[in-house]
């Protein structure tokens, strides 16, 4: 089964594939609940990705007022059947609204279409300082316009 | 300083005290967002081991009818300010509900009395074929009369 | 970047590509040194899986005597570079022997043909009951002629 | 049962009670492997801590130039018997040798003086700008004469 690493957008939303492996499971036999974020963190990572930027690039910025980060204020989280070692999971991200430095987020992870947990999730966006900032204009105009997607620069993943 | 490895329960509440350690950080140098439910749940364990269950011993039983098992099925969670490595921090575990085969725990992880993250727990007890089941009515006793909690059974933990 | 989810066998090893996210990262600014643990064993359960078992079925035999379980006895890890936030890595898994209940797997953590760290597994072979048993010989025959790899049955991963 | 938060030091070595929790499981119904390295990294940060240092404070001294980190470099390491859910296990970490910018310290994680794993631990000692520095000479003697370990300054953990 071939996979896009970074995942790809579809009607709007991104979708990444991940793989159930031991380290996700706990002795219940099923995934252990607090994985589901990582899996929902590795979405949002690489939805931004798609969208021309990657976290690690936006930490590096010499002058920490230019920085941007993304910071998890509030999550919801339902939990409505567990995932299984071995299963494939797609992680669906779908922006719901960019206001300012704010920005929430509707996740969910699904296993042949069955939704496993579904999340809202509200992400502030803050410079090296650790502030509030707004999210710069042209990562905005991309959040707005996600369909467009497109490769980080300069990076060939 | 001095703990009890299992917390203890104070004014209605049980209060567990755990450091932060490497694995818990990330590269923005503060803990991880899905760390706060690992220690969410230590304290949910810990708790429920006060009221002198094991987690274990539940899952344990021969005949999987009688098992008690404990899924988490919602949360809600405020991440507010972020812990950093070597903070020394308290889970505080409230028991909001209890209905039938549904449990509503309110919880916060703080630090020197300053909430860091709250969230407000949904927890569904199944049988070991996965489905609701009652709370055992001395269970129950305990969670409504939390206040006299005790050590578990033939163990000095 | 295409990849496919459960790797691919070239020249007798097995190779799989991994990003690194949020999660792996601890706050030196670098990968977590456990989480290299997490991705040599991620590369192992693909490896097994393209020789046509994946370990939950291999978990799930109904006859306890007849189960296949995989479990780590020894590993003598070399960390010599640090992994980032956002880097690309391959694991390179390759069988170095196969005796009765035990193998031996020689592994490494890739970025751009540059070793991050290598590991030599010990791994034992045993039953349901927890006791050591022989690899079954369709399996064994695999392992030895590893170049020959294929999905696993009944399954398009 | 009460325990020190940092552990303690005896005849030589330091001692960690530590619980296993649900995150520290996987579906084979023990602890996860590459979790034994978690337990262990507790270990040594508490005891550097003892020694009077947190690797907080190490890291975030403003001249990197004086910035002392510990790296792990290599690590042999037995599983012998699995942990399960529920336990309580001792981390014992005992110094071996300090020579330079390089530390070799033996480690074992024991349940009921059972030992369950066991692991050789090289540790480079590393500057802010990584390359390998000295011990500074008050912590090398803290090392060598363990058993006058003491706590950390201007912290009551």
């Amino acid at each position: 089964m071939d996979i896009s690493l970074s995942g790809h957008m579809q009607d709007g939303s991104h979708r990444l594939t991940q793989r159930v492996y031991y380290e996700d499971t706990d002795f219940s036999g099923f995934v252990y609940h607090a994985r589901y974020l990582h899996f929902f963190e590795r979405g949002r990572t690489d939805y931004i990705r798609l969208l021309g930027v990657s976290q690690g690039q936006l930490h590096a910025q010499t002058d920490p007022a230019d920085a941007v980060a993304f910071v998890v204020r509030r999550m919801e989280i339902d939990f409505r059947s567990p995932a299984r070692m071995d299963d494939v999971l797609t992680i669906v991200t779908t922006p719901a609204e960019v206001r300012g430095a704010r920005m929430l987020l509707s996740q969910a992870i699904t296993r042949d279409d069955q939704v496993l947990a579904a999340a809202e999730v509200t992400v502030a966006v803050i410079n090296g300082f650790g502030r509030a900032r707004r999210l710069p204009d042209a990562l905005m105009q991309r959040f707005l316009g996600a369909g467009e997607a497109r490769e980080p620069e300069g990076e060939a993943n």
